[in-house]
């Protein structure tokens, strides 16, 4: 496997005309906040003072999780693929979204725990059907594990875009990515762990014991060995997507806890990643909040959502394209000839 | 001067019809977060679960503040009649972001003191030629301030569609909005009181010193008198704007600082207005997070933003459509054969 090369964004001299092409635009100074942050970083990435989105992507990754049989998840395992057949209908929260913000979506069998037979929208990936337990062995081989990182690397290669919002599917991920967490941040398992779906107390704890367990029986450390202990197929497979993508120079929407869980394993592998991707909100999925603040990141909606499926990816694109925009159509104090702030 | 009637939009059929429709769809109870509250509220102020979104116009009304000459602003007056220019020539962030979001843009001079003549775009409600310096004396006339709140009134009668976003331009109306904070909540000046387009900490002291004094100078309270006393001709002409809106049944669109004090007015005369109201963001304008507590709103964006003319509602608007479209476009667990919890 070659690891993807990821350029840093950092370039003193565009910064530099970045900073001047923002505050020039006919407004005070910083008063567009995060939205002035935001359209620095796409001119960045894309090394420019005229950034554009162009033909933005979602990709949903879906894959089952052989933890499940402890009883960790409120939904039993056959909605990962009755989900998958959703999206492929175009009933989903993420088709809506995706529809009205003109992303293209498609959706990746990673590892579902079904046979989906050749399927128009659906992109077949799949590794396995689904991984093993981990709470009794390795959720994947090192084999496996590879292969889904390279099969995510190889979709990224044929977007013709260059932005790439990430979401997934998959009964069972969040204990996939509350693992991830807790051993790629040293975060408590108690702190990495949330409802997911729909747990009551009783299940968030059963939850915590099967991580907790599961990490004494599995002693790994860095990104690959605990990605193939804990992971997920889908969640595997973003991170190869991630990691290609951001070689590519392409801007990387992430969504919430499980998408995020896979850009720690892609930033374990590759710093450099994190410069390429916006965060797009915070989730309603208690561990979110502690892992956006260990990236030191600053999600652009707060709104309560715990959905997947890369719904706030979607929901965010318009933020990117106000950024993008403002920033090329806005009119300057000269050019409008508006009085600057006085002296 | 007839006030609007408000009819409240409590329905207890409908708010249950509502909850079952969206806890109906292919997600996990809540998921979608502050979209369900929204697409609720949508759905019982037109009184349906198969809410629309039609023609949703923004309206900026400007207007000058006689209480600049006390020094409480970083820009000079002319910047009021010199961005209402940039608004007609569309180079504006409110142009930019109305335009990406399909929104209409109405500009009314409400009061600015400048003579634009005929204008295209423009639609020349002036009262007069910027309010009197309420330092000094009251800001407007008895009078003057219901021909403001009439005017508005009647710009919503001509609108075609069913969601209306306020925004404002006015050098000065930070501070005539953080006196009517002050007077209409109880909340200290000093808590009041921001930076505004940019004050240093000695502007922004001076301009609570301002405050304080002119609510020893003028002892009124009461929405009208208040506004009078304080107000300015486009917070005057929005808060008539809101009334009426609300009596049409139309979505509000609430923009930030300023635009919130028209409300905290319209909903002293009306409480009722405040059903009808989409919170579109938290102001990084200081007062603005305190007068939203103060209304029991949750805002939809905190994007740190501080540049009024309405840019947070136009901002929102795609998370408007996206709680309409989740409630019309998605499939239920019934019609897409999903499987629901667990019991």
């Amino acid at each position: 496997m070659t690891i993807p090369h990821i350029t840093p964004i950092s370039n003193e001299t565009l910064a530099g005309q970045l900073d001047r092409a923002i505050n020039n635009k006919t407004k005070p100074l910083g008063s567009l906040g995060a939205l002035e942050t935001l359209a620095k970083q796409i001119g960045m990435i894309q090394q420019t003072t005229s950034p554009e989105l162009r033909e933005p992507a979602i990709l949903v990754f879906a894959g089952d999780h052989g933890v499940v049989a402890e009883g960790v998840s409120a939904y039993p395992q056959d909605v990962t693929w009755q989900m998958v057949e959703n999206f492929l209908a175009g009933g989903a929260a993420i088709n809506v979204f995706a529809r009205q913000n003109g992303c293209s979506l498609s959706v990746v069998d990673a590892g579902v725990n079904h046979d989906f037979g050749p399927r128009e929208g659906l992109l077949n990936r799949k590794i396995a059907p689904g991984t093993r337990n981990f709470a009794q062995e390795k959720a994947m081989s090192a084999q496996e594990c590879m292969e889904a990182i390279e099969a995510g690397m190889e979709l990224v290669e044929a977007l013709p875009g260059n932005v790439l919002g990430f979401g997934e599917m998959g009964i069972g991920n969040t204990t996939a990515a509350a693992a991830l967490m807790h051993k790629l941040t040293g975060i408590p398992v108690a702190d990495c762990v949330g409802a997911g779906t729909g747990l009551d107390a009783e299940g968030v704890l059963r939850k915590q014991r099967v991580i907790e367990a599961a990490v004494q029986l599995h002693d790994v450390n860095g990104g690959l060995p605990v990605l193939s202990a804990f992971g997920g197929f889908e969640i595997a497979m973003m991170a190869g997507a991630m990691l290609k993508a951001a070689e590519r120079r392409m801007v990387l929407v992430i969504d919430g806890f499980i998408v995020t869980s896979a850009l720690l394993v892609a930033a374990r592998i590759k710093p450099e990643v994190l410069e390429y991707c916006v965060f797009s909100h915070c989730s309603d999925e208690s561990g979110h909040k502690r892992m956006l603040e260990h990236l030191g990141a600053r999600p652009l909606l707060n709104l309560g959502l715990r959905l997947g499926e890369g719904t706030g990816s979607a929901l965010a694109m318009p933020l990117l394209q106000s950024a993008v925009n403002f920033l090329n159509q806005m009119a300057t104090f000269d050019s409008a000839q508006v009085s600057e702030k006085s002296a």
